[in-house]
């Protein structure tokens, strides 16, 4: 079976995504069985291609195409129909599955839960690295997915391809998971890092991260914690059954370490860390994100610069902990990836 | 379906395995879909026990009977089939997944091995922790099991029950694995540790080691590499590809360093870790275990203690570090759960 693929939102991901699926098509078809189209790009600002002619778009244009910031809508292909919104080609696509990687936002998860429920209705599944719908209504959606018959997927929601999600379902299954804790955003654990490291004060280490690209122009989602606490809610609620919004989470950035603090701890043999953490205690589910200082033979302690790392608390496995890239273009498309060759792997066994 | 259960081998990881049934059946049931039975557990110095009946032995009883240390063929059971040998355990009892967990033998990778191919040519599914059969035979392993429809599964036998084989396979698809290098075994790097941080003697740090039960008391397997080598191959051969044999692996132990190396690499912002690796270049698998000087920004320098932990570098992840336990009763019955919670999951999708 080939797997007809559409994707809302033309961004990095996006492109990151078909760069992928454009290099590896013979490696994936070979060693996963995994064949696929892509039936149609759709994005708010750039316009929009769909295609119904059974061979998809040709991905090495395409990609082309938009790294010559050239707008969709003008494609060329034979037979296309352009210029459709989000929703309508969600709608009409031929496609088994739908890509979601619009803009993120965690204060209302829209349009990118819109997008998740009318796929989800159509019975498409849907991949997404967007934390939104997950952080905000991921109880509703997994619900409507079941009901539809099928998959909501969301690897890349937290720590973009390092495997987190996927983990839980095929690797740590059958353990009761009574914690999970973690550095979440690697932009306050490069400034962190670089404070220690370089005794670099933080106003210099967050204008660092700015200029390196790891920290948005208006910092507050990554030093205040906001980011990081989307995290923590999706790991309460996907990987523990907790039903947490922002309200129940206790939150507190790293604006308020000062460089003294940082050298203190390292005289003590400690470091400062910005921890995301959700645990069980009976039926109850607690979370919080603060800066902890954690002792250098905490697993967690030796993660430097931008990256992320969670350690899973378990019964049966003991601590497992696993590090890897919180973002990245070929990392965040890789989410992708994994998503649709874990539908791939259900429906031919089926 | 309910699966049926025989097991090979009745020391510790055969009643971990046995603990985590008993206590989690209707966990695992409600979550997984997952129902068995054991149906046999044979072992050559303790006797065997086969139950024909439906309903398979009481693993609580059965528990209690093994911990007072009673000869399994004196289990008293209604029907019970005594003091059968392995080969006819496994050929003769109503089984649907053969759990072959006896003593390893590097050096011959027997019994096991020849526990493994009659399990596959009868037809029945196995799963192991054993690390003789995979670091000698994998590649006819894995061919006879093909050939007979069966699946081949060995999570423990790297790293217990942290996920390594089951990352790659499910968490990991699609990515073309360049080199893995970790740290694989817990004696050595809990001798390492204790040099550095209490400036412990070798060969007290060893005689701790011992005491504590991670050393054997003929250590040479531990620090002189080979059993790390052993899993090196593995991670060569099934993680890569590979095809190769203790000769082809460069192979140094601990023994050689010295309380001032270690010092001088800590002068150094170093750290000593003994590094079992393997690499892809081109069509050519290569691979070697010795210690390594790392930068304390290596994720592997801050692995502490009797804990393994594996870097995969990927193309398309990035680099990813898995860090856990490396033995235990608890967590090696777990990687076999694991292995069984996959084949009831392609079981239940046909």
């Amino acid at each position: 079976m080939v797997l007809r693929i559409a994707i809302v939102g033309c961004g990095v991901v996006c492109r990151g995504l078909l760069k992928i699926l454009r290099d590896k098509r013979t490696f994936l078809m070979e060693n996963y069985g995994f064949e696929f189209i892509v039936t149609a790009v759709t994005d708010k600002f750039k316009g929009s291609v769909m295609l119904d002619n059974g061979a998809g778009l040709d991905i090495d244009a395409f990609i082309e195409h938009i790294e010559a910031q050239k707008p969709i809508n003008e494609f060329p292909a034979e037979d296309a129909i352009t210029g459709l919104g989000s929703v309508d080609t969600i709608q009409r696509a031929p496609a088994d599955i739908i890509v979601e990687v619009t803009f993120t936002d965690v204060k209302t998860g829209e349009p990118a839960t819109t997008h998740v429920k009318e796929a989800l209705k159509a019975k498409k599944h849907v991949v997404t690295t967007n934390k939104g719908p997950t952080a905000l209504f991921h109880r509703e959606l997994a619900q409507l997915a079941k009901v539809n018959g099928v998959q909501f997927r969301y690897e890349g929601a937290v720590m973009s391809g390092t495997p987190i999600f996927n983990l839980m379902e095929f690797c740590l299954a059958g353990n009761d998971i009574v914690e999970i804790k973690g550095i979440l955003n690697g932009t306050t654990n490069f400034i962190l890092t670089k404070m220690e490291e370089d005794k670099m004060p933080y106003e210099e280490a967050l204008a660092l991260a700015q200029k390196l690209g790891y920290a948005e122009a208006d910092p507050a989602g990554d030093v205040e914690g906001f980011d990081a606490m989307a995290k923590v809610i999706q790991l309460a609620n996907i990987g523990m059954g907790g039903d947490l919004t922002e309200a129940d989470v206790e939150r507190e950035g790293i604006t308020g370490i000062t460089m003294e603090d940082v050298e203190k701890a390292k005289a003590e043999g400690m470091r400062y860390k910005l921890i995301g953490c959700t645990r069980k205690s009976g039926d109850k589910i607690s979370a919080y994100v603060r800066p902890e200082k954690l002792p250098l033979s905490d697993p967690l302690a030796g993660v430097g610069g931008a990256v992320n790392a969670l350690t899973f608390k378990t019964d049966l496995s003991g601590d497992v902990t696993i590090q890897g890239a919180g973002a990245g273009e070929i990392e965040t498309g890789y989410a992708l990836l994994i998503d649709m060759l874990a539908i791939n792997r259900e429906l031919k066994s089926q």
